[in-house]
């Protein structure tokens, strides 16, 4: 068959690769009813081991499109984390259990663990039912970008030609097929074929710690095998990661003699099982006895390598995300969250491209603002893994890791590895000159949980619930106290303001600003003395959007949250929350021309 | 075609009617997995209208099947109350905002509004993955009761004898079939046939009251549209129940004129309609603006009616419930509440004589339970119609119901319109000769909720979702201090004991206890201190069943359960949950023989 009669198609996104980055970004897309296929070369979904924990802010993220209940239904929580170390009577023993999560605003202040293939299959249901689903098994054989200046730069153009090939079909009864697509995503994991085709290296080295994976059903009588544990021994350490039912997971420190190959130097698989890690754990976990309860569920066996692609993108046409742009050692549970992370920064810039809502410039914060987090996570996976794969410190060995030294850096980094702590730099979607008149809602971080009441029917909603990923930006007006005159007239004249022709919610508002633009005011005046028919027409373009920051009926939730954000109770503040979650920028009334500005500086009129 | 070939079955469980009631019964069956088959007279489920208010007791039920996160999801929840007066200006004025729920220790603190029809939808999704589904269109002509003492007091009998007919098929295509029951539920509605066939009567009496109904999406100016809203006015009382979406409900008072036929003195429905019904409505706004948008959903007339079946079985082989046992007025929003409970009360006493584990007279403590509930319900709907119906007082009119008069009713009945204060009399299956020893875990009441944590993963769980609806009885052992090493000594003693062959778990257990019993042991002993290992094997038949009274390791939730419960940390004790979540017995550690005695007085060795 020529290349000429194979079948051609043309997509406005293509993703490759349907591991958790492709699927954050296919699904996100589907539901902001972006036309986008996404390919995978697997014949079917995984059913286990893998990736599998589920960090703080990853949660708030699945919550923020619908699907974050299932997770939480279906996933075990890791709520504590313990810690042992040799005892002097041989053996192990507890030195300390902490909280396993250690940033004080997580909404979900717990680690989820599922298996992978649960974890797709959320984003596959989810995805279905806007019509989507994986097209398997599937490869591609070449990916051309077109050299034309004009065409790069044209949202509406389909630079990108793709050949993918079918692997269930002969090429004889069109088992290939050429995609023409605005823009193209690999998700293709750490062998990644998209970043070896652009030709993106990727910096960094891989160190001598080897370690093996084994997850099954325990049966023993450690009385932590529930919690998080960083066990070092005299054996090497090891790291139990409990699962979903009764399911755990053990990392364990094997050591060069156990799978090196002495005459090549090479590590060498067949030297090692599931049975030889067993042994290896039994003796870590003495004077605890620890054996299997039925057959090993998955393992592994893996060297740790800390990489980051030197580019995210070519021309911000095709992008690569997730394991495609970084590795690193899997214990701190941060892989797949950072590979979800990046396409959920990506997929709505990509959804307000192609709408012709934002201009082409604004994908370059893509790679800005996700390399700078991916190097930070190799930096932080370095200290971690090099304490964790230590040697314990003892009396003849004083080099070693003290108990003390690996607690201060589990907790010091616990708001990295949240991912609670991201912080995005400033760039034309997060400026920050007017940072002091909501002093903790951080530009560039995302927006902190709190609890507020609607008031209309004082019911209490976590505000993030209330800030779906739906694409919009969200404009919440903190009102300030509504209950005094002198106020109400300034908030009425704001709406009034912000209602004009040439303020950001007519430009970029393409005439039905509620599709682009979400308004919520929140009010500091008690939920006695205010009714939500107080607010301008403006700012409560439906009953439910006018929130108080009061306590609920029952005084067991809310109030305190301009506090919370830093936000004077009197005055207020206009806040931008970005359709990701993140700050965009705030502002005091008196400086809406500078939010007009921040819309202005990448969003097209 | 002759009565002798008719096609004839045998089940083990019939029930007439697929309302609330009928739904409630089936699908606790249905996941009991109990022979059972529902039949009702409509051809299709309904869709708008009829009963739609879910008290905070009924949402604990609904958690307590695995179906209540749906109902929170898709229903509207009322948490403030207001109330509205005339205004010495003319027209009305609000007077005060309250609480909706005024019942402390309510889990969820608010009334769940949603059309009856998405609130049986629930029923039938989770009945179907147990393999029920509603058979209809499908009425019963004939139902015969074995008149042998014999057959009526062998639970493994058939001695209920039902014709049923087809209404979508003609009889000589088989259009009606013999179905010989077990046991028989009519749950059949307010015109009950299968109360009528069994010749029980209704007690009690119709008022004066009429009321219209009208279910739409209101266009207004009224700032508590969202609210539940009672309004006294000189047009007559109304009452908004806003409803799911941007629905409300409105129940109107109608003047005699408006509805009763002077020649008759009947009410003619056909001098009132929906449009009428909004008119008086306007009239009783003023000087609020109340319009309609868009069409009217759903609209009814009623005239109270209060009144309870003289018995609720025959032989406790044929059982009514729900509207068939009870009518009275709609605006506390009790009915279809009752009927559910009704239902929940009796599904799991099914289960346990149809296995065998219970005696037959277990069955007789439903009518006993139930109708006393239904009699106290329209003594407080008694009340509480006079009080809503009244005239409001005025200088004119010192008779009149004043708003504190009104407000403290509303209060006072608070914990029993919430379902919280449902309270069961002694019987075999509720004794309280050791209440002390848990003095706020009232038995013959709901078990209280409360946060407590998992000891071997710190976590947070409220114990109500550890007593599923899944017909077993919930022992808890408190088992204090376990710190303590006299402590520890008597919590292995107790264990040994509860162990023996003549104890209740041998006795009645069925060779595995952990069918008919589940247990739970709960520490006070704080979370640094304890392994769920410390405690005896038989108080931890897996790692999960082990909770300590302790806050989970983020300081938010949990603690002081022993002191909500009235129960002493260091001495604990034992308390028996019923499988409909309501508390059986208590008893200290030294009196497990009464614990003993409480499982043989209705259970089978």
């Amino acid at each position: 068959m020529s290349a000429a009669s194979a079948k051609e198609s043309e997509v406005d996104v293509l993703i490759i690769g349907a591991g958790p980055a492709g699927l954050m970004c296919a699904n996100a897309l589907a539901m902001a009813g972006v036309n986008v296929r996404i390919v995978d070369q697997r014949p079917a979904k995984i059913a286990a081991g893998q990736a599998d924990g589920i960090q703080p802010r990853t949660i708030e993220v699945f919550k923020s499109y619908g699907i974050g209940d299932r997770l939480i239904r279906e996933g075990n929580q890791m709520h504590m984390a313990a810690f042992y170390n040799p005892s002097p009577s041989g053996g192990i023993e507890r030195t300390d259990r902490a909280p396993d999560v250690s940033a004080p605003s997580a909404r979900y202040p717990f680690e989820i663990t599922l298996h992978q293939g649960a974890i797709e299959a959320i984003f596959l249901d989810s995805m279905k039912a806007h019509g989507v689903t994986v097209e398997r098994p599937i490869v591609p054989t070449s990916l051309e970008l077109s050299k034309s200046e004009e065409e790069l730069k044209d949202p509406n153009a389909h630079p990108v030609k793709v050949t993918l090939k079918y692997l269930d079909l002969p090429e004889q009864q069109g088992g290939s097929e050429i995609v023409r697509a605005k823009f193209v995503l690999g998700a293709d994991g750490a062998h990644s074929w998209v970043r070896k085709v652009l030709g993106i290296t990727l910096d960094g080295e891989q160190t001598d710690y080897i370690w093996g994976v084994v997850d099954m059903v325990p049966d023993t009588d450690f009385p932590d095998i529930r919690c998080k544990c960083a066990m070092h021994s005299h054996n090497g350490s090891c790291m139990i990661i409990p699962r979903e039912g009764d399911l755990i997971r053990l990392y364990i420190q094997l050591s060069d003699r156990d799978v090196v190959d002495p005459t090549t130097g090479r590590v060498d698989k067949s030297k090692m099982g599931p049975e030889k890690l067993m042994d290896v754990a039994k003796k870590s976990f003495h004077p605890f006895e620890i054996n299997k309860s039925g057959d090993i569920d998955w393992w592994t066996l893996y060297i740790i390598g800390q990489r980051v692609a030197t580019q995210f993108s070519v021309h911000e046409r095709v992008f690569i995300a997730g394991d495609a742009c970084h590795t690193h050692s899997p214990k701190a549970g941060q892989g797949m969250n950072a590979s979800m992370n990046d396409t959920h920064n990506l997929a709505w810039k990509l959804a307000h491209v192609l709408r012709g809502w934002a201009d082409i410039s604004l994908l370059k914060t893509y790679e800005f603002e996700r390399r700078k987090y991916a190097q930070d996570l190799i930096n932080f996976d370095k200290k971690f893994s090099r304490l964790f794969s230590g040697k314990p410190r003892t009396e003849e060995n004083e080099d070693g890791v003290s108990h003390e030294e690996f607690l201060e850096a589990y907790q010091t980094f616990g708001l990295f590895s949240s991912g609670i702590g991201v912080h995005y730099e400033p760039s034309p979607i997060t400026t920050s000159k007017h940072q002091a008149c909501a002093s903790k809602l951080i530009v560039g971080q995302r927006a902190v949980p709190h609890v507020f009441i609607c008031a209309a029917d004082a019911r209490p909603y976590d505000i993030q619930d209330l800030l779906p990923s739906d694409t919009r930006f969200k404009i919440l007006v903190f009102a300030g106290n509504t209950a005094d005159q002198a106020q109400a007239a300034r908030v009425k004249a704001l709406a009034e303001e912000m209602a004009k022709p040439d303020g950001f919610l007519a430009r970029f508002g393409k005439g039905e600003h509620g599709k682009v633009f979400d308004i919520l005011s929140i009010s500091s005046a008690p939920k006695q003395a205010t009714n939500y028919t107080d607010l301008p027409r403006l700012f409560r373009p439906h009953w439910s959007k006018v929130l108080l920051d009061d306590m609920d009926m029952y005084a067991r939730v809310g109030g305190g949250g301009y506090e919370v954000y830093g936000i004077d109770k009197e005055k207020g503040a206009i806040v931008v929350v970005r359709p990701d979650g993140y700050v965009g920028t705030v502002a005091p009334f008196e400086s809406l021309d500078d939010v007009n500005a921040y819309f202005a500086a990448f969003m097209k009129a």
